[in-house]
């Protein structure tokens, strides 16, 4: 069995009739994400992929920037609860890279000292990583294919109706990866960090899908990783809309069959 | 036009066909809670019953447990950009009731440093409250009833496919509150401020009903509020159940019609 999944007893109902049975769900584990000693979160994952997830984390929250940014990330065994030690991700960073710790947690936690308003936020998003200029653009056309792929490398969703998936194609449609996780950032963080792996960041001339919302973060992430089009099956938010705008990068929400609507920098998708 | 909502300029494909319309979209905005001068949290939220999100958010991370322990929940005008001043709010204890601000701050940002498992989390978990003991049933057939009740209180769903919903239901199927919000989390909050406002709190002999999924995050919260019973359209994940089982909540997932699955302490649903 997958990582991904476990199997609980269940008391299934149908039409008024109750039978006991094992159904298989989504595994959730806390992950808790160090660098160099110190750390930086604990976040809600689905085991597995875990470096992926650590690395695109680090890329999302503008910590690094390319794989030589990184020196190593790896699992350290503490002892403890059996499967402690596969809970605890420790990455360090290559010599000269330097990290503004402060900075990041104001990021992760905290918040503003002035007014708090969406414009602000989007002003502090645009601070760290600055608007996207490549011309990326797709044709409409090609939308409907990445909404399939996505559904179809949802192997672990199929099985559980519990887990968002994110996935990565270039500009002309063709597949790059597709993950799986119970947190939809995670999913987008674990996308980001296998292509940090594979050296592909920054990802001009990409695609992200996911299969949930757009919500004001994934298109932060988007932004810190440098996709210039973001799609989803669901709606996006306001906030996702303007930061988008802004940032130069297009949403396609509401991704269904032939049918669906471009948000932020439209000039992304063509009829 | 609701808070909740906000019009968008967007295009709009169709088969090959693009129009420029304008399209209603969930409105997003942080929302920086303070209490006592301190920030605990700047959240992404939707606008709109701040004062209940600001309380339950108190009651979920186990700071107060009844009305009474409130002074005062105030939005705080600080000038800055025009509606700064909505985006921060601010609780006050009432006299005599301590609050252990380090505690809070590692329940919501930190991390352990014995070794990190699911089992380690749930028992943090039962450490702050502990589990149910009433013996709150639903008969089977009531089920169905309150997931038609929370979607046709989804208004601003129903318009922007963009939020988020949590219902409050007594456990006779009687519908106390619905709120929406983009984020998950935050539904559920208002929802349970709005029964601290009530004087409901602690919620035994009542349901929640949540639009998504059930992850390990809702059932702390019904546990903290004293929730004994959690419905979901979609699926629980592993650690949900887990911490369900333990702390005597009974989880209803894939609630659809009058098919459901029950997880976690299933002897509260019967046939």
């Amino acid at each position: 069995m997958s990582d991904a999944i476990e199997e609980v007893p269940v008391l299934r109902f149908r039409s008024g009739r109750a039978t006991e049975e094992e159904d298989p769900i989504a595994r959730e584990e806390p992950l808790e994400i160090r660098l160099g000693g110190v750390s930086l979160a604990v976040v809600m994952r689905t085991p597995g992929h875990d470096r992926e997830l650590a690395t695109g984390f680090l890329v999302t929250e503008r910590v690094v920037e390319r794989s030589s940014d990184v020196e190593s990330v790896r699992h350290c065994g503490r002892g403890g609860e059996p499967g402690a030690e596969d809970n605890v991700i420790q990455a360090v960073l290559a010599p000269g890279v330097d990290v503004d710790l402060d900075r990041l947690r104001r990021n992760l936690f905290a918040s503003s000292s002035c007014g708090l308003c969406g414009k602000a936020t989007i002003e502090n998003a645009l601070a760290t990583a600055p608007p996207l200029d490549d011309p990326t653009w797709i044709p409409a056309a090609l939308l409907p294919r990445l909404a399939a792929a996505l559904e179809a490398g949802q192997e672990a969703f199929a099985r559980t109706g519990g887990l968002h998936g994110a996935a990565l194609f270039s500009s002309d449609g063709e597949l790059a990866v597709v993950r799986e996780d119970v947190g939809r950032h995670n999913a987008v963080d674990k996308v980001v960090g296998w292509a940090l792996e594979q050296d592909r960041v920054p990802l001009a001339d990409h695609v992200l899908m996911v299969s949930g919302r757009i919500s004001y973060e994934i298109v932060q992430k988007a932004l810190a990783a440098r996709i210039p089009l973001v799609a989803a099956v669901s709606a996006p938010t306001s906030l996702a809309v303007a930061l988008a705008e802004r940032a130069g990068i297009a949403l396609v929400g509401f991704l269904r069959g032939d049918a669906f609507n471009v948000y932020g920098h439209r000039d992304r998708v063509r009829p």
